[in-house]
């Protein structure tokens, strides 16, 4: 078998196909899960990454033993997942979660010296929109220092569930009177805080002041 | 070997081994990404949970593959991260993020059905504090289509990261004049949506009027 089945087993009737969808969700967090298998035994990373192009890219340290796997490229499984909500129905059994959630499957390949700095320029713009112009440039030695990593999206390495709408209490549940109903979830930026060694007559910076106090 | 190992090796001076701060951990977010190995590869699949005493519960329908699979006993990898915001440094090799990330290794087991019915509603009251008290209980043929498993935490099965505080860059980055610091993240519910069948006659309840608009 060359990859884990990418259809959803449970509840397939909230699996989507849209590769729009999936992209909105990979850009509505910096945040991916990425497991793979080492000495027979599954383990789980958690990490940042940006979808550039038709790739996910992830970034590490050079010395960093489970990027070194997956750049020696072992199989992979990513999944991101947005928490949207709590779907509050008529019983325990019926209540839930509003949720994203996407799992990619394939191998990495390191992103070649050549690219290197325009992929981590695109890492940075992700976490922090319009930071890289603020910035000095990487040096050699932090280059050299790290290792940036991406899969290929393709047509067929994905899955995407999303449960969104209200619960879908049976007929009788609902004449019994219970609540039902949705509680959002938002994730938002709060008061950007200034580092202690950070002099008070430096003025905070147009990427900081675009996240603040705004949505994830 | 029994099971991964549980030092963190990159960035070691961050790893926490208080179970105080990993239950802490546990207990501000509902969402786990669990990874098991099928067909010698790894799969990776996000579901809430709760810590209920030393146990990391989980539950889902009696016809999911991949709870059958950690129903029989197949190593698991656990990870619970919540992001709490961006490390804005003077360099992009400084930028990181804020976070609390826990992995725990073992194999789940199965809740005997003597105590199901406590665990499932442990979960539930944990999703929707105060929500088992307002329902009806479970019926006999919703506890039969769930399966339920719990995940022993042990003095040695799990690691904790915690990256907090501001960014450490170099004298020189600091002498250079660039603003540094962080910028928070904190995921809030918002205001309850009624269920389009949900009569307006009926008061939304307790348990949501004490999710809406608070922090998770």
């Amino acid at each position: 078998m060359s990859q884990p089945s990418t259809r959803v087993t449970r509840l397939p009737e909230k699996q989507s196909t849209s590769r729009d969808a999936l992209y909105e969700l990979l850009g509505s967090t910096p945040m991916a899960t990425v497991a793979l298998i080492r000495d027979h035994h599954p383990v789980v990373f958690p990490t940042g990454f940006a979808r550039v192009d038709d790739w996910l890219v992830i970034h590490g340290s050079t010395g960093s033993p489970w990027m070194r796997a997956l750049s020696g490229g072992v199989h992979a499984a990513v999944s991101v997942t947005a928490l949207d909500g709590v779907m509050v129905a008529r019983s325990g059994f019926e209540s839930s979660f509003l949720y994203r959630s996407a799992c990619l499957f394939g191998t990495f390949e390191r992103i070649a010296e050549a690219e290197k700095v325009e992929y981590l320029d695109k890492l940075t713009d992700s976490f922090i929109p319009g930071r890289v112009a603020e910035l000095r440039e990487s040096t050699c030695k932090e280059l050299a220092a790290t290792l940036a990593l991406r899969l290929a999206i393709t047509d067929a390495n994905w899955s995407l569930k999303v449960s969104d709408g209200f619960p879908e209490d049976p007929e009788e549940d609902i004449a019994a009177g219970a609540w039902a109903g949705v509680v959002p979830l938002t994730t938002v930026y709060g008061e950007p805080q200034r580092a202690p060694d950070c002099d008070a007559s430096i003025p905070t910076p147009d990427s900081v002041l675009g996240m603040a106090n705004r949505p994830l």
